[in-house]
């Protein structure tokens, strides 16, 4: 049943109640691991990954075998101010290009073994131009979150979220500078490739935007309403539906990142069932995920968004539970355990 | 055909005649990065490693539809020196739960779609202790890599070798002391988990064999024989016959880099055709590939060998491959070229 989405202190609550992982599966997936055909701790992170999500499963020995990735597409009334170096109906250009298959995303969601869901957010209708008003009103946002919400499969074992949306990365600066301060020079990156000229316009651009909106913001919830775009407001309902269906999560960039951020937040723990697919090369990606308190598992220099660098993680995480739900015990084997 | 393995000599000349990458597939697979529906540069790593992948294939828009895992296995006379946290009979053990699918490598290489191949090497016939004599002789060593070579199946698209063997971490420190010089505690490690006094005693072993069997070694080839083993020798055959065929290889951690390393050290450039999959947690491997150049796709603490890091990096090249293969380009997509 859908919750109620008639407020964010509706919504707040519904972080708060939010369920936990299952402490007596991953005790069991603990002690299932340390008699495994290897010497103890030789899988390294894999090890840590697969109680995790035996965990957040509820099975000690779990599989995957539906993972999810969900693009969800917005269109941003700040690049109107020059952010961009691309135009903003690339946004509905690249959604078609998702549809017939022929983005990044697709290739690598297939290459993954997983289904993949495309949701624009009312292209035609940009959120307003945060320079000059807040983007989203309250209702606004909470469309967009509940949109992201319904978006996700209950029956999927795994999720990434990603997104498209010419100007989103100046959004996102915008929420991690209101969220944690400092200049806005420190959150602000060349996002689809701006050149230095840009980057200062663009770094102007998220100051002032900062500064017209975050007086007064209550948590990330209202941050996310007045700097944030659908497309990232619905990767936040996203990954808070999938935190109640317990399904567990892998983080993409900087974006992505901008988006858990305001759910971390709202209600701190929020993220803990996320992992963090990987770094990307957007400037300050490294100093989020770092607020976050996630380590990724990846860092080959994507800086691409569409959930890219998750999608990529998704056959790291299948092969983390393979390992362990797959391989022999030593009894089993009959392997003299060192 | 199978080439000459009478001597070191006749396989120094195979190493020196062996074919390099396409050029011209190179520049067309360039060309086609460019054009595709991303922001130039922002696929990252994936974009380098197609490249590279479409040159040694031969074609600008490759697919991996058949990758190859082989795993070889020997038994090492320094064991005898109690340098290991397991006994030697675990070799063979291994090699049995590898054939009954029970150990990682076995999920991993299926995890990525790939065929896995399992070959011990005279389990009951151990190398020599290196510490008293040469571990193997020239035709010892040639038959390993006679071996190693004869197992690369000629359709394969991309290759992983892996490997076990009790006491290999022992010499793969050794290869890389009398390779690169340094002290034997800067190569040696803790293997499958040796204790403060067992890592002493290990580097002692190290520091002994080296001193007694590099003196006069021509390169990479003697040190091979005179401290390596078999299934050490068996890599670098395969990965020398992957470079025959122009199969693409992915190496896996330390003790696949001290076969590579002896490559490498016989005919500068025969690591051309392979990349880095992980940086394992053998404390040496960092420096090991730093020596050979070679930047790592992973860095998951794992430390296991089995060919497990390098098949779990499988699935990056299989998606940055289906990425420039799939992907559409501006012009296909009708998307706006930034």
């Amino acid at each position: 049943m859908l919750p109620d989405f008639s407020s964010f202190d509706t919504f707040r609550s519904l972080l708060a109640g939010a369920p936990g992982p299952d402490h007596q599966a991953m005790q069991a997936a603990t002690a299932r691991n340390g008699q495994l055909t290897k010497p103890p701790g030789a899988l390294g992170r894999l090890e840590d990954l697969a109680i995790w999500y035996a965990g957040w499963r509820g099975e000690a020995r779990p599989e995957i075998t539906a993972p999810q990735v969900i693009v969800f597409a917005g269109n941003h009334g700040v690049t109107a101010q020059g952010v961009s170096a691309f135009p903003p109906e690339v946004t509905a250009q690249m959604v078609a290009n998702f549809q017939q298959g022929g983005a990044a995303i697709n290739q690598l969601a297939r290459a993954a073994g997983a289904r993949m869901d495309v949701l624009a957010l009312e292209l035609d209708r940009p959120t307003a131009d945060f320079t000059q008003s807040p983007a989203m009103d309250e209702g606004e946002c909470l469309a967009a979150l509940q949109t992201g919400w319904q978006a996700v499969a209950p029956q999927s074992d795994l999720l990434v979220v990603g997104e498209m949306g010419i100007g989103n990365t100046t959004a996102a600066a915008a929420i991690c500078t209101a969220l944690y301060g400092g200049a806005a020079a420190d959150w602000t990156g060349r996002g689809t490739g701006v050149d230095d000229g840009g980057l200062q316009l663009k770094t102007r651009v998220v100051a002032e935007g900062v500064s017209r909106q975050s007086a007064g913001a209550r948590d990330g919830l209202d941050i996310l309403a007045r700097l944030g775009g659908r497309e990232i407001a619905a990767m936040a309902g996203a990954i808070a539906a999938a935190r109640a269906l317990r399904i567990p999560v892998i983080l993409d960039g900087f974006i992505c990142g901008s988006a858990a951020a305001c759910l971390q937040s709202a209600a701190p723990g929020a993220l803990d069932h996320a992992v963090a697919g990987h770094q990307s090369d957007e400037a300050a990606h490294a100093a989020l995920l770092q607020r976050l308190g996630k380590a990724p598992l990846l860092s080959l220099g994507l800086r691409l968004g569409e959930g890219s660098g998750a999608a990529l993680a998704i056959n790291i995480l299948k092969s983390a539970v393979a390992c362990h739900s797959g391989m022999a015990t030593f009894g089993e084997a009959g392997v003299t355990d060192g």
